[in-house]
């Protein structure tokens, strides 16, 4: 199986940084002392979450292969959709986001106010319907994390680290399907190869701690995935991302839905950044767990969360 | 009278740029197509406001022209403490804080956590009580606002607007003491002449835009001063803050409590950053005000809230 490697990264990093934030490096006066903190806060991107860094380098390849406009399809409830929709307008091409019809009506609102067409469909139909809608318009699949150019696209996180603090020790990276973590991890490995590089899952959905332990990959029912409050980090890696965390993690850390919730709201208070579950789970990691001694980043990948989530969390973050 | 040049924000800038953040200019695709937003997060500073920046300049011009250690003195029970014994602890310097009896707990203690002394002094003891231990320490008094070194620092802020968006046709900058607007406002006017810069104030505490209307200061009471939720904009300005702001503002907005109180939910759920009331009074006056077509730019001045206060707000922002 062929891996993305670091010059993809660069090549992502090249495609998208016209459309993309460079977020800051933050660093968090508020961390321990034998181990200085920085939250790199993807929460700051255009939709909210570092999903637009793969969605902008795939369309962008696409639009790059391609002579004329091409139709984008994707499938997904959470911040991929809004980061696939936000993509293809920017270079104006026509998106077709298939959501499950439980979604909440404000995402699906949120996804066609970015100009996208929404197709709701049943339980277990999605693919289904995706492939009849890339049928009618020979258009273009643009997956979550089972794609090289997606997780080339995340990866570019992790050049800025390198680019901003080249002697970290250690990084924390949520894990659900695998994208985010296998694009950073490429960029960390090859850049800067002192540093420990830990995947972080919720205990109720911590599928790939279990999957690297056993050597392949153990399906979690998605019942028991969705037990957590990390909606977010439900999903599974696929071959490709998992081939990808066997290369580049050095080890998962699980944490509780207690410490989650914890930890957002330690963002919000000494952070002042809003974090959604999924991607508060690093400073979880963080608080909880015995990372190395040294300079440590952990990634904040989103900030879409629930207004009525956010204010039962602050009331009673335990 | 003597005002802040654009060479003394240039130097203040070459003199804090190791010790505070650059932040970046946040693209804010919430806002108006006919007005389009960005906001600068100076909530995400290391003490969570912009006051760094003038602490850091006055400190180190002090550094630069004394040999030896000298103790730096200020009275403030707002960020202006914690900006102030920050700086003094990173340049190794002694700091002596003057508070109010009634400032809360937590921030007495986040300022001793920063290795300052804190002096508690009954009401209107404050410059007594200060004097004092300038003439025992033989110290350096650090104000909050009313010093060239002070307003050159908070400048910087212009600059990076000038660098990031040099075609900014609006700014919206709070008002208080008028540092922080006399400094940007500097800024602007030498390296952005287009720009309109507007200053914002609760309706409840307008010195300000009555002075200005005036033309000369006017004394609000601190009584009422004291009405509004936007606990850092307080303050009135002095003579030499005053002066910088009839030159370089081109007007005043002033919003309401409940405008405010809006301003910091939306900045929650669009942003994804955690403002206290007196950092979205920008916000507020870019949603309630017919303020000019064009790029603007809102300062997010801070974001020390508390919490009982943000958790009120999120529930009900009216």
């Amino acid at each position: 199986m062929e891996l993305v490697t670091i010059d993809d990264v660069r090549s992502a990093a090249e495609r998208i940084r016209p459309h993309v934030l460079r977020t800051p490096l933050l660093p968090a006066r508020w961390g321990d002392a034998e181990r200085p903190l920085w939250i790199k806060p993807e929460n700051l991107q255009a939709i909210g979450a570092f999903k637009v860094r793969g969605a902008f380098n795939a369309i962008g390849a696409v639009t790059e292969r391609t002579s004329g406009p091409v139709d984008v399809v994707a499938y997904s409830s959470g911040n991929h959709a809004q980061a696939v929709a936000y993509a293809a307008a920017t270079f104006g091409l026509r998106a077709h986001i298939v959501m499950p019809e439980e979604t909440p009506n404000v995402k699906v609102q949120a996804t066609r106010d970015l100009g996208a067409r929404v197709v709701l469909c049943g339980a277990g139909e999605r693919e289904k319907v995706a492939d009849e809608i890339l049928a009618e318009t020979a258009g273009v699949m643009i997956p979550p994390f089972d794609h090289p150019d997606v997780i080339a696209g995340q990866g570019t996180i992790g050049l800025e680290i390198a680019e901003d603090l080249p002697s970290v020790r250690t990084i924390l990276i949520p894990v659900s399907g695998g994208g985010l973590a296998s694009g950073i991890g490429t960029a960390i490995r090859a850049l800067c190869p002192q540093a420990t590089i830990l995947g972080v899952e919720p205990e109720l959905a911590a599928d790939t701690a279990e999957s690297l332990r056993e050597g392949h990959r153990v399906d979690w029912s998605i019942h028991d995935r969705n037990r957590t409050v990390a909606d977010g980090l439900r999903s599974q890696p696929s071959a490709l991302t998992f081939a990808h965390l066997q290369r580049v993690l050095d080890g998962i850390i699980t944490v509780t839905e207690d410490e989650i919730r914890s930890a957002v709201r330690e963002l919000v208070y000494r952070g002042r950044l809003v974090a959604e579950p999924s991607g508060a789970v690093t400073l979880a990691a963080y608080r909880n767990a015995a990372t190395p001694p040294g300079e440590t980043v952990a990634i904040l990948s989103g900030g879409n969360v629930e207004p009525r989530m956010l204010e039962q969390i602050l009331a009673d973050p335990r």
